[in-house]
């Protein structure tokens, strides 16, 4: 391809031009899948524990999304033929970077077990927000992406607001999370932000590759260290109650859901970033805190409807931040014609 | 004067212009007076009631700050001599406006005792800050002051954070308002910011009049109107145990700080305006919350905390988003030039 295709980090390439469509089908996409996954992962439990095993799911999952990342492009290679952005082959120098976000996410399951010897379901709730932050100044600092400071006001106010949501009367004591849980949490949301803005950093540093060939080697080296997984935590279970053991209709439709908001995931990082997927994630909570309302008789909370105007607001600043920047752009030009 | 200092809501006027240091002192004054009050108010207290009218209270305030405007008039007569602008004496025009903000402020702390018999306390306390939205939408529409839409969302912002640090477990209940409840809450926050946005409007009204003869003319209807208000409420208490019965050091220096932050109230409407007043007592409610902590062992809140952020961006966003209308100058300015 030619030369402008090879700039690193552009979202454009020319066989694949992001338009406006396209950006708001997959945010769209990725937000109700997100906010029905928490639902559905209510649903799947009985008696408020999973009667399947964690581990396999996830394997389903990064086998269901391999799966329909090569069906994709099977479709692609009938009516395109295989070219050098749509061939399955790749190189070790395109590959050897795609174990990294899969290593980041099973360090940050395995470290999710042992968070818990220090803070709470609920206080981890809380906590789990500061991936919000370790996001944006990853964001900045690995992919130098720059945000004005506006959209920077904006991530706050949203990070604010998705906490504030999560506020009940027990919350207080999150400030009173000791020493090695803080440094925990925080190491997590390191570790999630780092694979997040990594992925984006993998999928655009090759514009011009197809999005299912990226997936399906993203997906090969999930597969793989799911399977290390299995071994290290199920593997008793497995071995005795089988594979499947446990799984329903609803479990099913869980790692339906899984796999699709995956692979929506992707294309937000192809052809958006980080920073989108991260509204569009907030936004899906409370979409799920609002369909809960009608679902499980769930409670409207004051803080729940303070952190929704927050969020909200925060969405428009963060669009409307966007361009200020824009607006000091003709002085520029300006200074550079005198 | 001349011709622009005429101008209907001007701020600026030739012998009074207000420069960035002024404006300074009086923010900071109205900030630090307004966090010790509340402060002051727990301590009048004597096992949770007032031991003192709270109506000759407010009349001690109106006096003395008749009183301190006086005095500024005596000093400012002796070094400059009387003159148009400082002159005590005044028209029918000038002082026939001067009525009604004392009017509607004496309305609004009548409802406050109805507004009891539909929500508790707690409630009342997250449902006046509806003043802050009350404020800016009455400042827009009376005032006809534009605040960019960056400055819109900063004050949604503000209005969320203050709300939140008062968020406990038993706010939730706020929601279950009944319907004359809401009204009276909005009819309430109504009367606050237009007696506010009005008290801006007749002090820019005559840019180049000294602002203590303003204040001395307010004050004297505040006086006025609460003389009322003590018939009205504590007329018994008065006549049998007199004027200032229960009165301790606390509520001498609580009449003090309310006739200085009263003031500094009048001079930040002179110098600043309603929307930099709302900010300045917000920061002031963060302030007290904080001092609380040491001196009344007040226990830091998620909520709080979280309020704190909230309100802190904010003002950084009400501040940022003045500069970024300005952002936008040079292009008309090319414009102009083509």
């Amino acid at each position: 391809m030619d030369s402008a295709n090879k700039v690193v980090g552009s979202t454009v390439s020319s066989s694949n031009k992001p338009n406006w469509k396209l950006k708001s089908v997959v945010i769209a996409a990725l937000t109700l899948l997100t906010s029905s996954q928490s639902i559905l992962i209510v649903w799947s439990k009985r008696a408020g524990k999973y009667e399947y095993s964690v581990t396999t799911a996830n394997f389903s999952v990064e086998a269901l999304k391999c799966a329909l990342s090569l069906a994709a492009l099977f479709r692609i290679w009938k009516t395109e033929g295989v070219n050098e952005n749509n061939r399955l082959s790749t190189s070790f120098d395109e590959v050897s970077v795609y174990p990294i976000p899969a290593a980041l996410y099973v360090i940050k399951n395995l470290l999710q077990y042992y968070i818990f010897a220090y803070v709470d379901a609920p206080a981890y709730q809380i906590l789990k927000n500061l991936n919000i932050v370790t996001t944006g100044v990853l964001y900045r600092f690995i992919l130098k992406r720059k945000l004005s400071q506006f959209q920077w006001a904006a991530f706050i106010f949203l990070c604010v607001g998705c906490t504030i949501t999560q506020v009940n009367s027990t919350s207080d004591h999150v400030l009173q999370t000791s020493l090695p849980g803080w440094l925990m949490a925080v190491v997590m949301a390191l570790l999630s932000g780092f694979a997040g803005v990594y992925t984006e950093a993998i999928i655009k540093k090759r514009p011009s590759r197809n999005i299912n060939v990226q997936n399906f080697w993203l997906y090969i080296f999930g597969m793989l260290f799911n399977i290390i997984a299995i071994f290290i935590q199920d593997f008793d279970a497995v071995a005795n109650n089988g594979f499947f053991h446990g799984y329903t209709f609803i479990t099913v439709c869980m790692i339906l859901n899984h796999a699709l908001s995956g692979i929506a995931v992707s294309m937000v990082m192809k052809f958006a970033d980080n920073i989108v997927k991260v509204y569009a994630t907030s936004v899906a909570m409370l979409l799920t805190g609002i369909v809960s309302v009608f679902l499980f008789g769930f409670n409207l909370s004051l803080p729940f409807f303070l952190g929704t105007i927050n969020v909200s607001v925060s969405v428009y600043l963060h669009y409307i931040g966007s361009s200020a920047k824009l607006q000091a752009m003709p002085a520029q030009i300006r200074t550079e014609r005198v």
